[in-house]
């Protein structure tokens, strides 16, 4: 065996004796050498060097992303240089004032021979360092590189629903990731990685505690545990921010209220908050969930939730930080509709809360429904920051089993018009804080992140991580865009192949809506898991709580009337929106059942009864499980084959839950239609009983 | 630059890129080249070809297995050949009838020229293949290899304590590695491995679920993915068995009653055994936790014990699987003492059980402590063969973060004398069956596996999994052999630090126990969590589960007197152990406050006062914590970076835990010695009400 031959046979045996199959650790960093040998070279040429000036460890971490990522794209080692003065040929970062640029822009340009990174800030340098990358990995060419970039959001979190036991409220891919016993002496890799992976796509704060809180965070001896992530975080841009238990000044502050006027409690939260700067020195502040869900608030003591804000506003002090309050609230006994609660409570508070508190209101009216009208707070609170809040954990979107691409959702409640300001006047523009002039702004998606290897249990689960950050960066990217990135760095260069995958991706919600809850269906998922069918759910711990609450199916037809002649959540939407809601035959077909209780029998827009039309919906959807599956058969020589082979596998699994949906929906509420099935469908070959029993199967401890 | 240099990095240049510091996932399996020239070259030279006779997917299995060994080994590609009849050089798996190495057993000699891997059974021959790896691994000599053994204990079994929602009751790493909703379809990968690294060490029969079961397993959704799940442990030689829900006949049944012996029920049992057996042909049998802990059970319906297990070994009737019954039993409400509690049920059934039932008893008589005396069960139910349970997951052995090696605890219980044929009647001899005739055996551990990347959260508790195997498989092998050969495959094979590891993990149990329970002591931990200390807890949901119901601390005395003129749970035991017990004078230190109240001024065995030498030992206990450090610190040149430092960092935690240990014990207990520490000793700097807060935050929500 000649040299030659043994260094490839060697090669070849570390790689696939390690198993290095792909195991989807990596995310969309990936940095895979670059296969096309003249662009490959043509990037060579231009990565001589990397000149890093002195500086923070934010530039050291943008120098050392680039010279890992460089050495796997291109297969040679780049010597980091201090300032590279009169070299060319290299990639230079570069720290300088520039008002275009803002705090976290950036500018990738060519410039006297040398790639240029470009920011005002070190972060900007850091942001411009992973677009080069992005721009690299995604096989653009290097030689007029021209990239310019700044976010349209200020604050770009994720939020996790993490405990300190290790479970996620709503995770669906494995444990927490966040070792709270082990902190913070045991420093595990992953927590570097996943701050890389954060600021790749531009998310710079991170919750790592559920909004359901423990009180443990805020003592002394778990501050010194998120203080050791904090500075994990911290070369990656990323500041952390804390989700708190309003008890705590009972709780662990030997306190006998935690009433946001008692001067006590006041102290007691100023002099915390000044220990907790004192160990995190960057901290971001403070996320509340108050008065939901059976957790304590201010209106425990009959106060309000602005009263409650304020009072963490003022602890912050002096503090760069902020606090952000969450609009997710509904009575703990409600006759009415759950719909209008948080715009009750919330929207006349307009005006009172103080200037660092922002308020985070959910896409929607209820609970991250598979599709949702937008909230209709958005729109009505001009004197106060809306955060909006989106789920990237798929909770009700078929958790690790269903290839659901999320992106297109976000964008449906970005790009909703509020005619707030009259036409125009998107979701986005109030997020953003342009319609309304607000000096800050934020968005936070809830993390789909856990213990798995690949992070997000279901593979392409990633993607809707990696869009989440990049729409919170600039909003007016497209669905498609992303996914056909995403595609490009995490799956496959082969341009079929991508755009295959990023045309499967694309379609996946609207497939995932039609064989759940076409036509506005929403809120008639597995009792308390929220896991398969359960459109039968007829009691529970509260009537908002079941499924007959939300679909009412009667005789007569289907569908909540949120119109004036029934709760009339409709009104809380500016004219322009009830005017076309509000008429059945104007209304978005995808909205129908979310404001009119349609009879079976009417005629909708699309041509077809409402019978026809949502039996019709149910078989295209899980058929469409099928195309996807064929869809994916095909790209199949273009990807590695264990990670391709994992997809496949859960493609099977959502194929057999979309029957399942499919199945006890349309016999479920065939009986109240009480008619058969149009005549092109096959009716279910086994009877509601059976479905019901498996439902009871998975709801069994 | 050469292409032999290119050669030498490129090979570091794709280790490092690829991230591949050590992250303990491929445990002792690593396979790495073997660094000593000259022995790599006499290996190789054995290794022409691998022979594997047609046959059985375990002969595959066990040439697979050493086809990739050797290849990490060697570095070189080994061929596998059908028969390799004729050739000389190579390795030759042989399957021939040979009543010595009974149905698990084997031989690897050297034969014309050729390793000849032999079993009775293919079984056997996998068991040999990874005889053979291990003494490759080991750096023995292969040209006079001579390897022969036979397991002692024919059913060896890990007990996982999984839950379907994917939480791992007591687990300490990460969630459980069994995705059920992604199975059938979704085969992680991971499932190989683990099934390799069982059949590495003899484990041939597993319980994935919880014995606080669900009855989800049981429905023939389950089932399917409970037969996906066997199908990859089926050729690693692993036989699948179940924990049941005692009450299942109701709860999925539809039968008003789960008295086992209503002919209904006996009836329901029948059939669902032979529809287990339809979907996994192979099925071993089931786990009983009944009438404990809140679990269903018999007694339920007035029967006992016998009455529950000899219904269900009726209902495997002609298949080939077995009923392992648990003893770990206490009444709902006790005010005796629970230390005679299992004895008491249990004891009184010898002879009822029918042939195919075993009865599964804890190592000590209360749950898993850092120390007990061995059961008292053992020896006293001569009829009925006795599963040993032993516990690899550290619910009271410090979790994750604390470095205790098991096997020194197992062994103690297993050379543990019961008398009950005489002198030398150990629990060993007991357990493997050779005393009573029986002619089944089994010993199970409760799993220590999770999904963290390295299976079981602290590195070293990789070593508890590995010398679980090996001591269900011979007991007779001691402790350090163990320590040294887990450490040689796992860690390195550098004779100073094999040897320095080795001392340290051999010490560490009773170093643990040292700082936490000396001298006895024991159920003193953290409430619920059972982390931390917590002596003071006086009130809980039943009285057995505060600490001062065991160590009964007083101002005369501490510990709980068992002997006749206390709860008399001594007389549980053969009368030579009752003497030597009996007596505070010749009873061992280790167990003196299991049996006795000792008065604060007693003087000890040891010479020095009851309250002099608990001192004494917390404090020693913990400064041997530093000790650990050191002899890490040593080793560090010798070991992966990552992996080293990973558990440099445990330990430090260790210490900080060990000091609230001692601290916690120290100043509890004075108030009741009303006595100064020994001068050599510095006390405490914290007070008791520091250290009970800093309990109380683990207990928070």
């Amino acid at each position: 065996m000649s040299f030659r031959s043994l260094f490839f046979f060697v090669l070849f045996c570390t790689l696939a004796h390690r198993g290095l199959a792909d195991d989807g650790y990596r995310l969309w960093l990936k940095y895979d050498q670059v296969r096309d040998a003249g662009q490959r070279k043509a990037y060579q040429k231009q990565a001589n060097f990397i000149a890093v000036p002195s500086g923070s460890p934010v530039l050291q971490a943008a120098g050392r992303e680039l010279q890992n990522g460089l050495q796997g794209l291109l297969g040679q080692s780049v010597p980091m240089v201090g300032e590279g003065k009169g070299s060319k040929g290299g990639i230079v970062l570069s720290v300088a004032a520039n008002p275009e640029l803002g705090q976290e822009g950036y500018r990738v340009s060519t410039q006297g021979g040398n790639v240029v990174v470009m920011g005002a800030t070190d972060k900007g340098v850091l942001y411009g360092a992973f677009a080069l990358l992005r721009h690299l990995q995604t096989g653009q060419s290097i030689s007029a590189v021209n990239l310019n970039s700044k976010p349209r959001i200020e604050y770009r979190f994720l939020n996790h629903w993490d405990n300190p036991n290790g479970t996620v409220e709503r995770g669906y891919a494995g444990s927490s990731i966040w070792k709270w016993q082990e902190l913070p002496e045991v420093i595990d890799p992953r927590y570097q990685d996943y701050a890389r992976a954060n600021a790749s796509i531009g998310i710079n704060g991170v919750v790592f505690n559920n909004v359901n809180a423990s009180a443990r965070f805020l003592t002394a001896e778990y501050l010194q545990k998120v203080a050791a992530l904090a500075n994990v975080m911290r070369p990656y841009g990323i500041r952390v921010y804390m989700s708190v238990l309003w008890a705590a000044p009972k709780v662990i502050g030997g306190l006998q209220t935690s009433d946001p006027l008692d001067p006590q409690v006041r102290r007691w939260w100023t002099a915390k908050t000044d220990e907790i700067y004192k160990v995190i020195p960057d901290f971001g502040g403070f996320l509340v969930k108050a008065n939901s869900e059976g957790e304590p608030g201010p209106q425990d003591y009959g106060r309000n939730h602005a009263d409650g804000a304020n009072m963490l506003a003022e602890a912050l002090g002096q503090h760069d930080g902020i606090v952000i309050w969450r609009a997710f609230v509904y009575k703990a006994n409600s006759n009415g509709d759950r719909f209008k609660e948080a715009f009750q409570e919330f929207q006349p508070l307009d005006g009172k809360f103080a200037k660092k508190v922002l308020v985070q209101v959910k896409n929607g009216p209820i609970d991250f429904q598979a599709r949702e009208p937008f909230h209709p707070l958005f729109g009505a609170m001009p004197k106060t920051p809306l955060v909006l809040e989106v789920q990237l954990t798929q909770e009700y979107l078929g958790f690790a089993t269903h290839l659901v691409y999320l992106a297109p959702l976000i964008k449906e409640c970005l790009e909703a018009d509020t005619y707030a300001k009259g036409p125009g006047s998107t979701v986005a523009k109030v997020v953003d804080g342009t319609i309304d002039n607000h000096a800050i702004s934020g968005i936070a998606g809830v993390a789909n992140i856990g213990s798995d290897r690949n992070w997000t249990g279901h593979p392409v689960s990633q993607a809707n991580w990696y869009s989440y950050g990049r729409l919170a960066w600039d909003h007016t990217l497209t669905s498609q865009a992303l996914a056909e990135e995403w595609t490009k760095m995490t799956l496959t260069q082969e341009p079929k192949a991508v755009s295959t995958i990023t045309d499967l991706l694309t379609k996946s919600r609207d497939i995932y809506v039609r064989y759940t809850t076409p036509l506005g269906l929403h809120h008639i998922m597995g009792q308390s898991i929220h896991y398969g069918p359960e459109p039968w759910l007829e009691k529970s711990a509260r009537p908002d709580w079941t499924s007959i609450y939300y679909h009412k199916a009667d005789a007569v037809g289907l569908g909540f009337n949120r119109t004036a002649t029934g709760s009339n959540a409709l009104g809380l939407y500016a004219p322009q929106v009830q005017k076309q809601w509000g008429d059945p035959a104007t209304c978005p077909p995808n909205y129908l059942l979310w404001f009119h209780h349609v009879p079976w029998t009417q005629t909708l827009s699309t041509g077809q009864t409402l019978w026809n039309e949502l039996t019709t919906r149910y078989y295209t959807g899980a058929d469409s499980v099928l195309w996807m599956q064929q869809q994916w058969a095909q790209v199949q020589p273009a990807l590695d084959a264990e990670l391709h082979a994992d997809v496949a596998s859960r493609l099977r699994i959502q194929y057999r839950e979309a029957l399942w949906w499919r199945d006890a929906c349309v016999l479920y509420f065939q009986q109240y239609a009480k008619q058969p099935l149009p005549p092109t469908l096959t009716p279910p070959s086994r009877p509601l009983a059976e479905i019901k029993q498996l439902v009871d199967i998975y709801q069994l401890r």
